[in-house]
């Protein structure tokens, strides 16, 4: 996995060109391309490095292989009322993601609230992409993947969850507030970063070969026996997300996931449910309580431990107003790599 | 808080026909005061000693101190297509929830998704019971609600957070799987059960006075500083929980419940939504993907950690079979207290 050690910066319109200029090689025409570049590049703006620039490359390898079908298009399986159920067609993964996020909104305009179950899809690279979409148009979003397995389940060694990202978005005029969790304590990425950096973990993230919970992460990424969160909490959570994510869409769950040769999500199951709180207290009311809840946190006396206070999203709110002012960092490496497809 | 010593075990016709006498007595009507007897019975059946027997002397005095109001029923304020909205008039938390989540099952016939927001209810007591009621009658659910604060978040040392509950349940015919998840690692009844019996926590919970991180439940008890689950990831979705539950009933979020005289979710906002599967891949599908999936996470081999491999609600599952051959275990005090009413 390409990790970015930030070596160099490069601007939004730069970056997106060059990602624009992959896409269309990879046979993604014009339109497409154009919203795949933006959305890549919008994760590294702001500050999901590992699900922006970091993947485009092994997109572009993932379509040569075969994996993800660029002309694919999705296709309408079933609908009945608020409910509707696409088949991904192992199109790409952001372009499945966008169009099920605007049928959800589309049912949620007509219903209040609307559930679109999409199987047989790609990687949608950055979740949190979907909740901020939705949720700068207005709505409140609720969405999770499922992914093969990466992680023991609790009283486990052996991977048998997927690492499922789960999203919650809500709308204010400030912007929206978004929270895009995975169900690791930490993510293989920040293991090959610390690692690299010959750091430990702030946290013990799970354990060793030989059973032991430790802050290691070249001990994790060598067990591969990654801590949930929560412990056994988090285990519980990745099994209800994988079996939801396939029973609302008629798809697969991780362990049909295992079984397909080519890895990394395909074939995963993602849900997405919208909801118009217009329909409700208004969009007004959901900024009032964002308004609220966040000076309600920050008025706190801070930790001895450090960490900020903040509420979902701000990290991310930071990093895209300095990534942008400054250029967005890259990995060197990386950065080259994209620019020599 | 009364916390169980498991000291005796009654029947559950004895347990039931006791809590009945006490509702009764709380000023509830004949049928109400069956259904509430039922649910807390149930909870401390299944194992969920804190929220059953442990839960019925601390009701009759709320309802004493006029917190709840047995009399009250809930009133429709908004219905949009799949969504509505009911004031619980801080009638009986169980009856509330268990209504929200009828009329949910409602909504989910009719549009496949049914999205009820109930604000200005009281304390639901096990949030599971609705993800399980929900569950045998063949619906996914996916239930939350807010509390007022009671844990701090990331980086701050005050509470400023509420300890959410978050339920996901899913039907199959071996019995439904739920998810009842609330947002800090420990919870203070299992804080007191340890630091009674003399023992530390398995895993450190939370920060002492002076912001260390200790496994010692005094510690904790004292300094309130409890750790969410997954640390900064815990305390965003208690956060992104809150605030959904209050902008989705058009109800009051922590910040405003902290200000409520009567404390323990009185006023709080719970969501319910609701999804009949049978619209999607049908029932035998959820049931399908579920023995799939347990039959997947139980093929790992052990940890050296110990820890059983459980689906969500397995744990629930054998406490009930136990519970029903040897009666529920109860403290001692806890129903002599109760039998005093």
């Amino acid at each position: 996995m390409e990790v970015p050690k930030i070596d160099i910066r490069i601007s939004y319109d730069t970056m997106k060109g060059e990602f624009k200029r992959v896409f269309l090689k990879c046979g993604m025409d014009l339109e497409k391309s154009e919203v795949c570049a933006k959305i890549h590049t919008e994760s590294s703006l702001d500050g999901v490095y590992s699900h922006g620039a970091n993947r485009v490359a092994r997109f572009f390898n993932f379509v040569q292989k075969g994996w993800v079908d660029v002309k694919a298009e999705p296709s309408l399986e079933k609908s009945f009322g608020a409910v509707e159920v696409w088949n991904g067609n192992r199109g790409p993964g952001i372009l499945n993601a966008l169009f099920a996020t605007d049928r959800g909104i589309a049912l949620a305009e007509k219903h209040g609230i609307g559930l679109v179950g999409l199987k047989n899809t790609t990687h949608w690279m950055r979740g949190g992409t979907y909740g901020k979409y939705a949720a700068e148009k207005g709505y409140v979003a609720v969405c999770w993947t499922n992914t093969e397995s990466v992680m023991p389940p609790w009283g486990g060694r052996e991977v048998r969850l997927g690492n499922n990202p789960f999203v919650m978005a809500a709308p204010s005029e400030e912007g929206p507030v978004i929270l895009d969790m995975a169900m690791s304590l930490y993510s293989y990425g920040k293991l090959q970063v610390t690692g690299l950096a010959g750091k430990k973990l702030p946290f013990p993230g799970g354990w060793d070969k030989e059973g032991n919970l430790t802050d290691d992460p070249r001990a994790l990424s060598e067990s591969l026996r990654l801590l949930p969160i929560g412990y056994w909490k988090g285990s519980s959570f990745s099994f209800m997300l994988d079996i939801l994510a396939a029973i609302l869409s008629d798809g697969l769950c991780a362990a049909e996931l295992d079984n397909i040769e080519s890895g990394n999500c395909t074939g995963c199951s993602q849900i997405f449910i919208l909801i118009d709180p217009e329909k409700i207290g208004g969009r007004e009311y959901s900024g009032k309580v964002i308004r609220i809840a966040k000076e309600h946190i920050k008025s706190s006396a801070p930790a001895e431990h450090g960490g900020r206070i903040q509420y979902p999203g701000e990290g991310s709110a930071r990093s895209r107003a300095d990534n942008l002012k400054n250029g967005i960092p890259v990995d060197e490496g990386v950065w080259e790599r994209i620019c020599g497809l």
